[in-house]
């Protein structure tokens, strides 16, 4: 093991922009602490790729932050998570957080009725990721997966608010509402971009597990139990890495982070294949 | 310059299969015809990737179709047509049809007013790849392009008929309704799909240019003046091959392309990028 110094940052890392609303969440946190973004936007989307192409990007994506001195990876993109998270646990040694195992702790703690849905991208609902993670913790719940495709665009597109994006949610959505699920896991981390459709279509009874929410509350709980919080009193510090800056990267990222973002640095994908070597 | 026998296939490809499309109107039009379909669905898509990578897949992509002795190849893919055409024309021996120059062909032929309309994709309308075409073929014609992102991610869902994709449309159109076009080029492969919906916004004065009509009016024209005409009275055979097979391919494959597919052949990205070689 490394010696890791408290001021070092946290790794982040997703296929895309859509970590930045775990960064968001985090950083809301634990707001000391320093953190490091990557967002391979070069190669998004990961979910259509298959599983040893995904495992290599990941490998790479993690060698490139590792050289950042990060105290610990959150890997804030299901696909990885799903995919290669046991791999970059064993070639690590830092603390690796997916957004899968966070999620499913958040829920089961939230249900009452042992009835939990989870919505996320074609890829995410294919591979049951999350039944077997929640079935695995519990074997008396009940889960019911839905893949809602067009709330990543629409999330870019920032129609946070209009009525076609409701249209689409009560489609995809009002037959998970007729399950009585009483905790809906958000499996994609574009989804919190429109929580408040989401949670209007599905009723107040319904409580919404957000993956940056609960990456948050485990990601505090390792830095605690190892003393590895950053004990300045000071607001951390960010920095952002993408392999691409696709048109309107700024805006789009701004949205999800709810926050400015001053620079972002662009490196390219040489040097990334490279950090994985 | 090759032999060419009048059997041989019309070689096809895009990144994905918005390219079916086209092929739907190309075996409508000239349905004698062989036709080698490829869809690079492991590396859609290619509207965020670099110049120079577009260029290296695009190679592969007509390598591997050229293993088929094809006798002229249709670039059925937005970003490819007006990145890399040239480098294919001047590359290969057999005539290379794009997507760009056939609609802004048809386009200024229908115009009354000279007031043309274009839609895609960031990608395309960034690059104004149909603003320069048409101007240098017309410099008095006046260009009005808009990106309708969410048309895709729609068309793939299938809500061609959907309120919410409505919505969406008359959100994107109506600026371009008031600007008194008479001509609007779906400046993507994916937006035929959703041509009904789109009509109805602009109204029934506006033609719509279809990038998949004006290429097999270019097509044909190649090949009657170069002899190629497949002169058998058979219906044409018609073959497919694809880099990935994502999920609900098939379904989503056959309502691009109005016919059902009997097989799909899968190949490796080793061997598409050693075909580029």
């Amino acid at each position: 093991m490394q010696f890791f110094n408290k001021i070092n940052p946290i790794g982040i890392f997703d296929s895309g922009i859509g970590g930045l609303t775990v960064v968001k969440k985090i950083a809301s946190f634990l707001p000391n602490e320093n953190i490091v973004y990557f967002g391979d936007t070069a190669r998004v989307p990961y979910g259509n790729k298959s599983n040893s192409t995904v495992i290599e990007y990941a490998i790479q994506d993690a060698a490139f932050l590792m050289k950042k001195n990060i105290k610990l990876l959150v890997v804030a993109c299901n696909t990885v998570s799903s995919v290669a998270i046991d791999i970059l646990k064993e070639k690590l040694d830092i603390p690796v957080i997916g957004m899968i195992e966070p999620g499913v702790k958040l829920a089961l703690e939230k249900t009452m009725n042992n009835r939990i849905g989870v919505i996320g991208t074609y890829a995410t609902v294919g591979n049951k990721a999350y039944t077997t993670a929640l079935k695995k913790n519990d074997e008396n719940v009940e889960v019911f997966e839905k893949p809602c495709p067009l709330f990543v665009p629409l999330a870019e597109e920032g129609l946070t608010k209009h009525r076609a994006t409701e249209l689409i949610a009560e489609e995809y959505l009002s037959g998970l509402k007729e399950l009585d699920i009483d905790t809906l896991i958000l499996g994609c981390t574009h989804y919190p971009i429109l929580s408040d459709i989401i949670q209007n279509v599905m009723g107040d009874k319904v409580k919404l597990i957000d993956s940056g929410t609960a990456a948050s509350l485990v990601v505090e709980e390792y830095l605690n139990a190892r003393g590895l919080r950053n004990e300045s009193h000071q607001q951390g510090s960010y920095q952002y890495y993408v392999s691409d800056l696709p048109r309107k990267f700024k805006e789009i990222a701004e949205r999800f982070l709810g926050n400015q973002i001053d620079h972002v640095d662009k490196i390219d994908l040489e040097t990334l294949i490279a950090s994985g070597r």
